[in-house]
């Protein structure tokens, strides 16, 4: 045990909270690492495959003794959780999240959070199709963005995570709430949804035809088999928190759809040729910044 | 020059004409290999690059004495190439292209193709990102389906293809057009499609909120837009080309779309989650059948 090193608790030990498990214990920057996960399932893997926590039997231990409080649940469950463990927090404790969506879980948690308590959003842009604690790994963060909600990057609380998250390997950036929801409506919630639209259309097709499609399925239908493989009630919350900024990205990807589909209805390949040739530069953006890696 | 070996000509060199080149040469499978491009700067390159061809410099001399001809051409100007060649071909001669649209290409080549000259429409379910002579590489059909058109796997021309592609390290299924055209627009055409528009639709917004998608693409975002950075010729004439079968999909599609979005604006998160597990089932299959590997 390390006195300068902070103790850590994890609730919920899925893809994210396990490979801050195994990030932290790979980096050595926390004293104590304790983790819960509601479903026995869930711990019952975890020991199976060794994760480096110290499992308690209730919350309440699990979260007692600790400085920094990492809540990886869903984010239709972030202020039931955070009820469960408000009054057993020591002072000065500062809890974080990890959900994909902001404006909403700051919404449902900030009424909750008591005096000399500390709440500090987040979202770590990392992630596999994979869950549960067998996907964990220590390095899912390294060079990935950890988003920070905050409007002031000098406040104490958003120093400690700062500096903690980027001992994880990652890259962290302070931002609004409203407008990290409306960037992960775009990069990360519309995609996902297109994705498992796209594999459920293919999913309903008869059936000699649906075996041949999974048979036969070319770069582009695999890569949204991928997407669309993601973690339903994950994703469930993820929509339904998120609902105004994706709707709002949906209207304006619809409109884009109906003007595409016109175009080949009305064999007007110019317009699908500007197209195509614009989408080429939003790539080569993406890779200069050398964000194209994965 | 092995008698026993086919000679074999390829117009067009971009990603899979120079494929087709680099394969033939790795696996030893073909005596002469010949190659034309009408674009000045592509045969330079070719040339710059090394591509295992001969480079002859007018289109008949590249096909006179050629075995098998591929057309690794865009859908859009297949009739022209074979309209340009016909007349050089020597008797027995086998015409195939690489199209990924295939009642199209028949529908413009057949009546064109002479006496003693065989067609055998295919397309191979293999290719990346990237265009150009530089982008291919000799493995690129390995372990992937080459989908070859006709009713009778033993007629003669299908035959000599079936056994010429296996030999470049393809899966070959022989299939009907119509059929071929639905499977692609579900697993090729209609991802592609959205991916364009999708990151169409980010390359819209206001500059501040584009630059920040560009930076913090997530994962999904980021396989749209490797998606969306594919050949822009080619794509445009898939679409044109395989306008029934892809309109056809996206009703489907949109269909499947406003559903979604209701329960979205309704906060329906059973629906959404019955549909997000429904697309994972379809992923496990594709990596049972062992598709998923890239």
């Amino acid at each position: 045990m390390n006195e300068n090193l902070p103790n850590i608790a994890i609730i919920g030990l899925g893809l994210i909270g396990s490979s801050i498990a195994h990030a932290a214990k790979h980096y050595g920057v926390a004293s104590e690492i304790r983790g819960f996960d509601n479903s026995a399932e869930v711990c019952a893997e975890a020991k199976q495959i060794g994760l480096p926590i110290i499992l308690a039997d209730d919350i309440k231990a699990t979260v007692s003794d600790a400085d920094i409080i990492f809540l990886a649940v869903p984010v239709g469950v972030m202020a039931r959780v955070v009820r469960q463990i408000i009054s057993y927090l020591k002072p000065g404790a500062i809890i974080t999240d990890t959900g994909s969506t902001k404006r909403s879980v700051i919404d449902d948690i900030t009424p909750i959070i008591t005096k000399n308590i500390f709440f500090v959003p987040g979202h770590p842009l990392a992630g596999t199709e994979f869950s549960g604690p067998s996907a964990g790994f220590p390095t899912l963060f390294k060079n990935h963005y950890w988003l920070l909600i905050g409007e002031d990057k000098t406040n104490a609380a958003i120093s400690v995570m700062t500096c903690f998250c980027e001992k994880l390997g990652a890259m962290v950036e302070v931002m609004d709430a409203d407008y990290h929801d409306k960037i992960l409506a775009i990069t990360s919630h519309l995609p996902h949804l297109i994705a498992f639209i796209i594999v459920g259309t293919a999913s309903d097709l008869e059936h000699d035809l649906k075996n041949d499609v999974i048979r036969f399925s070319a770069s582009g239908f695999r890569d949204f088999t991928r997407i669309a493989a993601s973690d339903p009630t994950m994703w469930r919350d993820v929509f339904l928190k998120n609902d105004q900024a994706v709707l709002e990205m949906l209207k304006r990807f619809n409109d884009d759809l109906a003007f595409v589909q016109n175009a080949i209805k009305n064999q007007e390949g110019n317009i699908l040729f500007n197209l195509f040739e614009r989408t080429g530069e939003i790539r080569r953006s993406i890779v200069d910044i050398g964000q194209a890696t994965d």
